[in-house]
């Protein structure tokens, strides 16, 4: 059986939380202490600590910490939330943890809670994930949506590390993703500190990848999910799911259910931030102008019709997405 | 009317060549004067003149400049053509007027030829292709093929070149053009410089951008066209070429007549070169281990199918393709 070693990106030491410093991946590998509310908000603040579901619970470990050392729970909650205050996931786990402090609860509980829930969420995922893949080993994915972005093992590759711990065959194909290139800079260094082998390629060569039957499956993550099935995710998503159908090539989206949202009926009701020109201009040699109009969205939808599966911890769904969410939603 | 001015990439003054330093755009706008061969061999070899068209030419025009100055004939085209080895077009280019000096005829009818064929293809390109696209007024664009790849305005920006002279209006949307960014780094550069709007996107983006009504018609250059119409050209065209069939997006191949290979019966007979992993990896803060493995392909095959039409000087060719390029063959 293959060894695999994934990263943590958070684990509680009783006193305080660890956590990888993700602003110096893949350079270096440092985890960073955290023992009071004020350095948890500086993790938080400079992006040590990142990924929406890390994001949540980092926050209401920092919550803990305040009121520990005395804080007022309304004071330690404003802090805490204040370090990033667009962020909707830290803003929900922080306010759990006051609402437990305020009922008389140890709301080191819900901390714990939240960090088990998206690590059991992840367990699930990669395991039904493996059985419904089983036979694709050559797997293309695009972003990062492993350990670094969950508290578990992640999502998409929740799904190739459970194929390398059950001793299955598994290469990755993994996007470079710009212009942030979290594929080039955390899923390839994330995937060999597992030793699991991974291939990068820039995010224009996955179509003559796809076309050229070098890939099994197409597995994503998902930011939303429409009660249609329509999926929104990482910039890019949409050309892979659109070159697969093309290949006839299976596309997956895997993803935690809190990430399927019924309230929003289909792609078009979700909204597209449009992200700073500086991502894609760069700096330094061979940069364009600085006042070049760029078209950088965070985000694009994948229409329903593209998807082959979507891979939850409470199952896999299959067309008609619409019926097959509605059925587990509860 | 529109006032363009598009950048030459090269020049003949009667006693030397003047180039435009290709390795300093878009930092810095700066022509080199040429007046020996070896200051044009130092010029291609460190890149400073590149473009397979452009190439040509400037070799041509070092071996006039070699025997002028009283080299020998082989001694002067073996120098040259030593420059960039792997050069098809050099080589070529090289031999026609070593072949015309061995004539007894001067060789530099044959640089000025060579260099006013390509200038009048791009014209002719530029002008069908404006009638075959009237109306398409939002174009988007991979790589740059235009006055820094040609001698002219270029194979698909001589298209934009000639609508926005023609006081038509127009709008580029550049891909990026991972990993060399030569859509980011010179068709941005060079259509700001002509006062052409244009609007930079990562390569990712482009299926969005296609499915969300943004284009009116996608046109990309070309390395080799086979007899059948399959095109090989930079890594991503294919990907965008899928997408745009997906969203019934016009998908136009434009390409002087010698990127024709009627020798070539189809796209699966071209090779495609792997590039060094260097360029995807990058080097410095951020960059995955230097022993990643990655797959760098330098081409992508689009086939025929997906191709509405291909823009040459000899005409417009439309399905199928096959006798489209016979009959133009000549």
């Amino acid at each position: 059986m293959a060894v695999t070693r994934a990263v943590e990106s958070i684990a509680w030491t009783g006193d305080g939380l660890t956590v990888l410093d993700q602003r110096r991946v893949p350079d270096a590998t440092e985890y960073l202490r955290l023992r009071t509310l004020d350095e948890v908000v500086e993790a938080i603040a400079t992006l040590a600590v990142r990924g929406a579901n890390v994001l949540g619970t980092a926050g209401a470990f920092g919550f803990v910490l305040g009121v520990r050392a005395g804080l007022d729970p309304d004071e330690a909650a404003s802090r805490v939330v204040a370090a990033r205050p667009t962020a909707v996931n830290l803003q929900v786990a922080v306010e759990l943890a006051r609402e437990a402090q305020l009922r008389g609860e140890d709301p080191l509980d819900v901390a714990l809670g939240l960090l088990e829930e998206d690590r059991a969420a992840c367990a699930a995922i990669g395991e039904l994930g493996r059985r419904e893949l089983a036979g694709a080993d050559r797997l293309l994915t695009h972003c990062n949506t492993g350990a670094l972005a969950t508290t578990g093992r992640g999502t998409a590759l929740g799904i190739v590390h459970a194929k390398a711990a059950a001793g299955e065959p598994v290469r990755v194909y993994a996007t470079e993703t710009r212009p942030l290139r979290q594929g080039a800079r955390l899923t390839v260094w994330e995937l060999q500190q597992a030793g699991i082998p991974v291939t990068l390629l820039i995010d224009a060569a996955a179509a003559a990848a796809l076309t050229g039957g070098l890939i099994d499956a197409v597995v994503v993550g998902a930011d939303r999910i429409a009660a249609n099935g329509d999926t929104a995710n990482k910039i890019g998503t949409l050309a892979l799911a659109i070159a697969a159908h093309h290949a006839g090539v299976p596309f997956y989206v895997a993803a935690t259910w809190n990430a399927v949202d019924p309230a929003t009926p289909d792609g078009a009701a979700i909204p597209i931030e449009q992200r700073d020109a500086s991502e894609v201009i760069g700096i330094g040699a061979g940069a364009p102008a600085a006042d070049t109009a760029v078209w950088n969205p965070a985000f694009d939808v994948t229409p329903a019709a593209l998807i082959t599966g979507i891979v939850t911890e409470r199952g896999v769904l299959h067309p008609p997405f619409g019926p097959a969410i509605a059925g587990l939603a509860r």
